[in-house]
C-alpha cells in the first residue's frame, strides 16, 4: 500500500509500505477513507523537532473496519469508524479518568505498541489499530459518508475535540466572555467549541481574511487582528473595559501564550492545547497574582467523541469546514507545503 | 499605641506608633483586639524579600468598630470584624468577580490606600481600614469572643480561606483523593477545607508530630513524611497505584511545587496558594502531557468569609486551632522567632 514518510525537514514521500496484519487479538484493521496533516505534524516538518531517520507520520483518519481480532466483540467488520489522534486501552486507570492520552497501554500512530510492534501512520491507505475497542468509535448508520461528513467525521479525529479540550480549560460557559488565541484549525475549532458551550462574546485573533471569516461562521462575535499588548488592549476596549473570563491557547509559542495570559481577567481561566515550543515555563508570579486558571494539554478527543458525534450527525456543527482544500494521498507533500506556507487551513487526504 | 515594624531581616520592633485616624469617608477605625505572625511576613523575616526601610507589618486581624466615615452605612461602631488580609472595594470589576485580591481601588495594610495615604499594619492596637464596606464582615451576634472564638475568626483573615482556595484550586469534591504539601497553618487549614468540600482521602505531608496530629485532626486519612520522588511512590502506594486526583501546594518553593506535581495523577488539578519564591515557571511539557490543571494564587478570603464564618459559628470548623501559641503584642520578636524555627505553628498576638 501507498502511505507518506518524513524524512527530514520539508521532505515528506509517499511510498510503498507492507499492507497491515492483524498482530494482537485485539486489534483491528482499518482501510482508511480520509486522512489529514496536522498542525503538529509541521514541527517535524519544519525542522523544529528533530527526524534521527525516514519514519511513517500522520494520526488523524477516518475508515472502514477490514479485520478485527479475536476479542473485538464491539466492533465489527464494515463498520466505519473515527480514529482519535491517540490510541488508548479504554481501561487503566487514567482511561477510566477520560485521560486517554495517559493510557498506560498507549500505541503511537507511525510509531509501536506497548509491545514495541510496529503501528502504522494515519497518512496510508490502511492502519493496523491496537487497543481497537478503547480507540475506535463507530459512527451509527453511516457506511460510505460523502465528503462533506468524512470532513467533520475527521475533524473529530482531533482538532474539534482539541478545541473543546481548550474551552472546557478555559471554563466557558454560558454568558463567559472569551478569546481565542490562533487562527489554526484548532483555534478555528476553539471557536466553535466556544459558541457551543453558549460563550456570550467570542473574540477570535485572525489575520488571514479566510480565517476570519471562517471564525466569524463558527461563531466568533469579533475579530482582532493585532498581537501582543496591543491585543490585549483591544480585547479590554471589546469588552468594556475588562479582560476575557476565557482564553483559548491554541498555537503553543511563548508569544502565543503571554498573549493569552496578557487576554485574560484576574480569576479567568486558560485553557491551553498548543504543544509547548520554546516555552520557558508558566510565569508563576503573574498566575498567583492574577488568579489565572491554566487548564489543558494534549486532548482527550476520545473522551469527547460521542457528545460531539452525536451533534455532527445532528448537524448542528460542521467542524468539517476547516478542511479548505481535498488532496490525493500522491499530492501529501504538497499538503504539508500548503499548510506551512499557510496557503490552506487544513488539507483532507484521501487515498 | 503601639505595633510593629520590621526593621530588617529578622529585626522586628514593638514601637509607638500614632493612633490613626479616619482619613476619607469610607474608612473605619478599628480597634484591633488580635492579630498574628503570617507564613508570608516570615519571607522579609528571613531576609528572602528585601527590607529597605522600616515599616510597619501584619495583614491579620479582628477587632471592633471605633468609627466609621460618613459614607460608611453597612457597619457600624461596635461591630465586631473579621478583616481579610487583603482589602477591597468591593464594587471594581475584580470585586464582583469575586477576586478581591486583584481590586482595583486596593490599600495595602502597613502600606499606603489608592490615595497614597498610610495605612496601618495588622500587628498593632487600632487600623484605619480605607474601603470600610467592601473589605470587612461583621461577625453577627458576637461583641466579645472568647480566645476559642477569637482564634477561629482570626484563621479566617487569611489561613483557613487560603486553605480552601487550595483546594477549590485542586477541584476537591466528594469522593476526591486529595493530597496536601505544606504542613504550615496554611496547609492544615488545606486539610480541614478538603475534608469540609467531602474529600474521600486525604494525605498530609508532615515531619513533625504536632503538626501531623492537627493534620489528622482536621481530616487527614494519612501522613505522609517522605519527600520528593519518595513522597510520590508513597501516595502511589497508599492510592492503590494511582496518584491523587486533587493536590494542594501550600509554601511556594519550587521543591514544593515539583513535590505537588509529582503527586498529581494525569487530569489531576493542583491549587497553589503558596506564595512563589525561586520558582523558574511551570513546566509547561509537564502540564500538557499530564493534563494537570492548575489553578490559585492569592486567595481572596473576603469572598469565601460568609461561608467560611457561618461554619465557624456553628461550630462544625474550628480552624483556630493553628494557633498552638498566645502571646502580648510586645511579645512579637518571639513570636516571629518562634515561626520561623518552627516551635510554633502560628501565634496569635493580643495588644
Amino acid at each position: 500500500m501507498r502511505a507518506t514518510l518524513i524524512h527530514g525537514p520539508r521532505d515528506i514521500r509517499v511510498e510503498d509500505c507492507p499492507y497491515p496484519q492483524l498482530l494482537a487479538d485485539t486489534d483491528a484493521l482499518v482501510r482508511v477513507t480520509a486522512a489529514c496533516v496536522c498542525g503538529s505534524d509541521l514541527w517535524p516538518y519544519r525542522g523544529v523537532t528533530e527526524t534521527t531517520e525516514p519514519r511513517r507520520i500522520g494520526h488523524e483518519f477516518i475508515g472502514v473496519i477490514e479485520a478485527v481480532g479475536s476479542r473485538v466483540t464491539s466492533l465489527a467488520v464494515g463498520d466505519f469508524v473515527v480514529a482519535p489522534w491517540a490510541n488508548s486501552c479504554g481501561s487503566c486507570p487514567p482511561c477510566r479518568n477520560g485521560v486517554q492520552v495517559a493510557c498506560e497501554h498507549r500505541a503511537t500512530w507511525g510509531g509501536t505498541d506497548e509491545h514495541g510492534l510496529p503501528v502504522d501512520g494515519g497518512q496510508g491507505e490502511a492502519v493496523r489499530v491496537p487497543n481497537a475497542e478503547g480507540t475506535l468509535v463507530p459512527v451509527p448508520g453511516v457506511s460510505d459518508p460523502d465528503e462533506k461528513l468524512s470532513k467533520s467525521l475527521l475533524a473529530l479525529s482531533d482538532v474539534m475535540g482539541t478545541g473543546h479540550h481548550a474551552a472546557l480549560g478555559a471554563r466557558v460557559a454560558p454568558g463567559r466572555t472569551v478569546v481565542v488565541v490562533g487562527d489554526g484549525a484548532v483555534g478555528l475549532c476553539g471557536v466553535l467549541a466556544a459558541k457551543r458551550l453558549g460563550a456570550s462574546r467570542i473574540i477570535a485573533m485572525a489575520r488571514y481574511e479566510d480565517r476570519a471569516a471562517l471564525a466569524r461562521g463558527f461563531g466568533a462575535t469579533d475579530v482582532v487582528a493585532e498581537r501582543g499588548a496591543e491585543a490585549a488592549e483591544k480585547v479590554r476596549g471589546l469588552l468594556g473595559g475588562v479582560l476575557a473570563d476565557s482564553v483559548l491557547e491554541c498555537v503553543g509559542t511563548a508569544e502565543a501564550m503571554d498573549q493569552a495570559l496578557a487576554c485574560t481577567r484576574p480569576g479567568g481561566a486558560l485553557g491551553f492545547v498548543g504543544v509547548p515550543h520554546g516555552q520557558d515555563g508558566l510565569p508563576m508570579g503573574v498566575l498567583f497574582s492574577k488568579n489565572i486558571s491554566v487548564a489543558g494539554g494534549a486532548a482527550s478527543t476520545r473522551a469527547y467523541l460521542p457528545e460531539l458525534l452525536e451533534d455532527v450527525l445532528a448537524g448542528s456543527i460542521n467542524p468539517g469546514l476547516v478542511f479548505d482544500s481535498v488532496m490525493g494521498l500522491e499530492q501529501a507533500p504538497e499538503a504539508y507545503a500548503a499548510m506551512d506556507e499557510r496557503r490552506s487551513i487544513k488539507v483532507m487526504l484521501v487515498p
